[in-house]
């Protein structure tokens, strides 16, 4: 093998193989991004026996061939070089070492077979749809900070992608809970996704397709089988496989009778909540909304530090009520709201809360109330 | 007590006291700040028996007293508070509680008697002189990074300010090390300070130090006995006790006979010395320097990751060599040069090697070498 590529296309694709590569292998090879390069394109390929991420990019090839060498220090070398350096990737296939030219700097990095290398197997995918990076990006953005770490409940280790019937027609819908809180997120139905199965997207595969969805104006090709999810742009391809396990029955939880409404900013209503989190225990990080016609004291009580107490100006015609929340709960759903006013609609303190963007249902946060 | 004060200045205030406080304490009162309020000055003190650092500000006294509260609380609290905000502290001396208030937000702080508040005894200090922030600041950004970090070899924690005699005449000198490296800061001795005894200021006494130097048109006043240093800004007063050990002889350890002269461009030195420092392994980090006339070549052998090679352009016009350093030392020297070439003065390939900037001998390095 032999190649020369640009260092700003080679660092992009050696950046995402490594960071599919963990840190801690028992398995040598599960360290090394696969390098094949063939006529004119060159493709960079890294898994963790989970997920595979597959990046193809034009080259020089002045000599097809295929190797692997340490994701990390591939990545770590093509950093360091100079900006606009042209890279030359060598491969005498008897060596045992790739080396790396750029300008006066040589490397020679240990290679392993690239017949060790775990390739993840091809997989016949029942749905095949594609939608606009943005429309992936507010999916999952706006629901992955509710995902559960409970390795226990590994079933709510991802966000749930699946199809559902909501009052707009048919939607694809991304949800995550941990118990405490949960999102909801819809948007209109892709075409060619109507007989997608509905799939858990484990927590990493979420933070690597992240990644692919920065370019607004980039089409996300997704396809989706019981087992596996793939997304692809035309240089990245990103496979996963999905959690196997059930979704709970997440409808159940979500509160359709509250009629209590608070409508409010939900800048000042974040900066508030952490004002006074400040004293709460480290512990319950426990914060009380006390609702009273168009006002809100939001409190807290801590016997060991202090106390904490802050008035909104909010829309509120309801009846009077008390009502505990996790701050960190409160912050991060609030953190949430983009474009309108957060409204909050409350049933009694004991029950959960629903809160969403104006009256755009296409977003919807639960939260579990405590006892303050 | 009851004083307003303007939100930015009382930030600036806590700060200062909140870093220097522990953040593990088994003395309760140690987390506090001593806010004491006099006709239209407050002063916040905070210590951690070793430091104490006092910062004395302007505010509106409607009422004068004294007491404490968590330092960390305060300042999470004033920081969250709007820009601009004029905030209220209020403390009537029988709820154990302090008020803080700013617009509609309101907490109350548990306190802590003043009275348990240990406050630094006062010393006589053997010399008192003053020098600009720019002086001070270079004497110990550029020495401190060599402080070793072993607790068992206390007396090198620190950096040891005193006065020494040099070629140009007396200077008041910082000097670090921690065994493999020596750095040795020169500048010309201020006026006053020539009875100094030699300290060793602790290197958290140099962390917080730094905060006071930012300024370049401020005059830090410095006081110096045998057990404590104090550095003063009209603001702000830092005392410290200084660490009971002697420093030992570093004079020994500065090479003079060296006579193998390389100039070279700190910046690109540094920066090949990273790239072929990658490949290194991650305990010796060791990079060969070969140097032949007016060619250096950087390399690196590591049997198990690979192997790594550059050469550089320099002023080199004595005999060969071969000589291993430590990447990480080699970096760290070389990044303490912004003005001028890097010039390395050798001797053999087990000898410790000198660095300077040009031909300025008011800040010197020693590194040791190692075997490669």
């Amino acid at each position: 093998m032999k190649i020369s590529i640009e260092r700003g296309t080679l660092l992009k694709a050696v950046a995402q193989a490594q960071s599919v590569v963990e840190r801690r292998n028992t398995i040598p090879i599960l360290a090394n991004v696969l390098i094949e390069a063939d006529a004119n394109s060159v493709s960079f390929r890294a898994t963790d026996l989970d997920i595979e991420v597959v990046d193809k990019t034009v080259a020089h090839v002045e000599r097809p061939g295929a190797t692997t060498v340490s994701a990390v220090t591939l990545h770590e070398i093509v950093r360091k070089l100079p900006d606009g350096a042209l890279v030359q990737l060598t491969d005498d296939g008897t060596s045992g070492r790739l080396t790396v030219e750029a300008g006066r700097s040589n490397f020679a990095l240990a290679t392993l077979p690239k017949e060790d290398f775990p390739v993840m197997a091809s997989s016949e995918y029942q749905s095949n749809f594609s939608a606009p990076a943005p429309v992936l990006r507010r999916l999952f953005d706006k629901s992955k900070f509710a995902i559960s770490t409970e390795e226990t409940r590994y079933y709510l280790n991802g966000v749930y992608m699946h199809v559902a019937e909501a009052e707009d027609g048919r939607m694809l819908r991304c949800v995550a809970t941990d118990g405490h809180r949960l999102a909801r997120i819809d948007t209109p139905l892709p075409e060619g996704a109507a007989d997608m199965p509905g799939v858990i997207v484990p927590r990493k595969t979420v933070g690597e397709l992240r990644k692919l969805l920065d370019d607004d104006d980039a089409e996300i090709a997704v396809s989706v089988s019981e087992t596996k999810v793939r997304f692809a742009t035309p240089e990245i391809t990103l496979t996963s496989k999905v959690i196997d396990g059930t979704f709970p029955d997440y409808t159940r939880v979500i509160p359709m009778g509250n009629t209590r409404r608070l409508e409010v900013d939900a800048q000042e209503f974040a900066k508030a909540v952490d004002r006074v989190a400040t004293v709460s225990s480290e512990r319950s990080r426990a914060v009380k909304l006390s609702l009273d016609e168009d006002r809100l004291i939001l409190s807290v009580n801590a016997p060991d530090s202090g106390a904490a107490e802050e008035e909104l100006a909010v829309a509120y015609a309801d009846e009077k009520l008390e009502i505990g929340f996790n701050a960190k709960y409160l912050l991060e759903i609030a953190s949430q709201v983009d474009r309108e006013n957060a409204v909050f609609m409350f049933n009694s303190s004991g029950d959960p809360t629903l809160m969403r963007e104006g009256n755009d249902s296409s977003a919807v946060y639960v939260v579990m109330p405590m006892r303050v």
